[in-house]
């Protein structure tokens, strides 16, 4: 059983689209696994006996619902605030409460739609780094014309060294492992050529250090790789880059796709033609991306993320606890 | 009118690519510009007889062929060559004579399939930097939703410093302006949040020096602005970028769209469905990246470039000399 802290006020749409997601969630989550809500109770609670009250099948509903913790948090941490100031000056904010739950043993995941600087510096702060770690990663899945391949780091680090770069591997061949069940995560890295000799400074360090990492590295991979989920040395399952790149590419594939999907429309393309294709490439559908590195699990969920895919940052956080990759992840480190 | 050198030798396919695209530029050019086919003269003159054979408009077409200037070259340069030992090693490919040509005042551009680093190499040693500048730069236009947006460095350089994204900055300007005819073009700093704050350090920095550049500095943009070709304060033309992360959003791009398009094939979209947008993605039309900042042109294009990609590369030489592009490179940079 998971106990899955979810943060209620976090997010451009919340309350409203964090409680939706808790609903949703209710339908799929076994009675054994707890949910807990952590915000302003009575504005969570007010959402929910609305969205209750609109429900079909609120009957059943309800009685899932009525196993849901809810945990009060007097502060909101705004989407604008600094992560340092939203700490410091916010220690009753749903993030810090919904975090400090798990370094109390009281939770075993965290989710949130809000500020993600937020909610690196508290997850950090709070859960520690597992040893051997300088800083966290931020782990995305890419939908490729073959299976996802998980990106790292998006965002978490912008001046990463080769040694980072080589943590980031090990990261994500645990997160490939244990949540997205590939058996030996074929581990690429990011350059503009696959010799290893091409690449920033950095790279070229971290290709000759993972070549000695006990990973299944299969050297650089270019950009054209990721689309197909393969390089010419075959499949490819973690991407390895500075969170400046990932975090510039992962934005660029979530804007080009509709883009190029809104011009097909445009062209006279029907909506039912394009629906499978667009659903493929729905990253909604993998709920949030991971903190990898802390001691623990956060789930880091879009800003503008609809109640679906905040639901799925839920399903995502109890992979994590269920598959023990906290736990693996601190194997992976061990010297 | 133009002098313009193609590299006869230059390209997976050469030389019958490079000898086909002097056919088709021929269609097209006036007959005051002058294309020069540097290579074995023997070979290209072999390709040109029997492309001219088959050609069904042979006898307009020979006319045109007869004023081709063919320029013997002995050496020729692999692909996979390493650029030092390339220019060092084989002083008379058709590379090093193409170039050499402008520095002697028998030529005004350049524009080559072949080994990128070599011709970066060849370019910067042969015709030199202008003053001002530390760094050339490959420039590449990328398809938008609105019209194309120019993203430089795309892989000349890969770790940068803040004041050479300055320079990408001045580069990228003149070319929008010369080559793509905006009046004021608007740049823009690719970061990972548009806040002058976001970003790694190189970046940082850059965004302080373009405040005071007297350039149109839009401010910083993201990934997920490229796509639209506009951010929320507007349209932009120009993305500065390190060449790491330029070269790899540059391959991803060329990769993910034709992923689609495949994906929306096996799902029963048609060719004809799919046509007109292929077409606004297809970066052949594009024609080649000119490596800015050196005096003169020099046109880049890929290895495995058709013919009309080479074609279009050789009219994007002819624009570059007729618009005084090197020259107004020049002015941009001068103090």
């Amino acid at each position: 059983m998971a106990r899955i802290a979810l943060d209620a006020m976090g997010g451009d749409l919340a309350p409203a689209a964090p409680v939706a997601a808790a609903l949703l969630a209710a339908r799929e989550l076994g009675a054994e696994h707890t949910l807990q809500l952590v915000g302003r109770t009575a504005a969570i609670r007010e959402h929910l006996d609305a969205q209750l009250a609109a429900a079909a099948d609120r009957d059943t509903l309800s009685a899932a619902a009525a196993r849901f913790e809810l945990i009060d948090a007097s502060d909101v941490i705004e989407m604008t605030d600094k992560p340092s100031v939203a700490i410091r000056g916010k220690p009753n904010s749903s993030m810090a409460v919904g975090i400090r739950l798990q370094a109390e043993g009281k939770s075993d995941a965290f989710v949130s739609a809000g500020n993600t600087g937020a909610q690196m510096a508290a997850s950090t702060f709070v859960l520690r780094l597992h040893d051997g770690l300088t800083r966290p990663a931020i782990a995305t899945v890419f939908p490729t014309a073959r299976q996802p391949v998980v990106v790292l780091d998006a965002g978490a680090n912008v001046d990463c060294s080769a040694k980072e770069l080589v943590q980031f591997a090990r990261l994500g061949s645990v997160y490939a492992r244990d949540i997205l069940g590939r058996a030996n995560p074929a581990v690429g890295l990011l350059s503009i050529g696959e010799e290893p000799e091409k690449g920033n400074a950095a790279v070229k360090q971290a290709h000759q250090l993972l070549l000695g990492a006990g990973l299944n590295f299969i050297g650089n991979v270019e950009g054209r790789d990721i689309p197909h989920g393969a390089c010419d040395r075959g499949p490819v399952d973690v991407v390895v880059c500075d969170g400046f790149t990932g975090n510039v590419l992962l934005k660029f594939y979530e804007s080009v796709a509709p883009m190029l999907f809104g011009m097909l429309a445009k062209a006279g393309v029907t909506r039912e033609q394009l629906g499978a294709v667009v659903h493929a490439m729905d990253y909604a559908k993998y709920g949030g991306a991971p903190l990898l590195g802390v001691r623990g699990v956060s789930i880091i969920c879009h800003g503008k993320s609809s109640p679906e895919a905040i639901k799925n940052g839920i399903l995502a956080g109890l992979r994590a606890v269920e598959s023990g990759m906290s736990r693996h992840i601190e194997e992976q480190l061990a010297p």
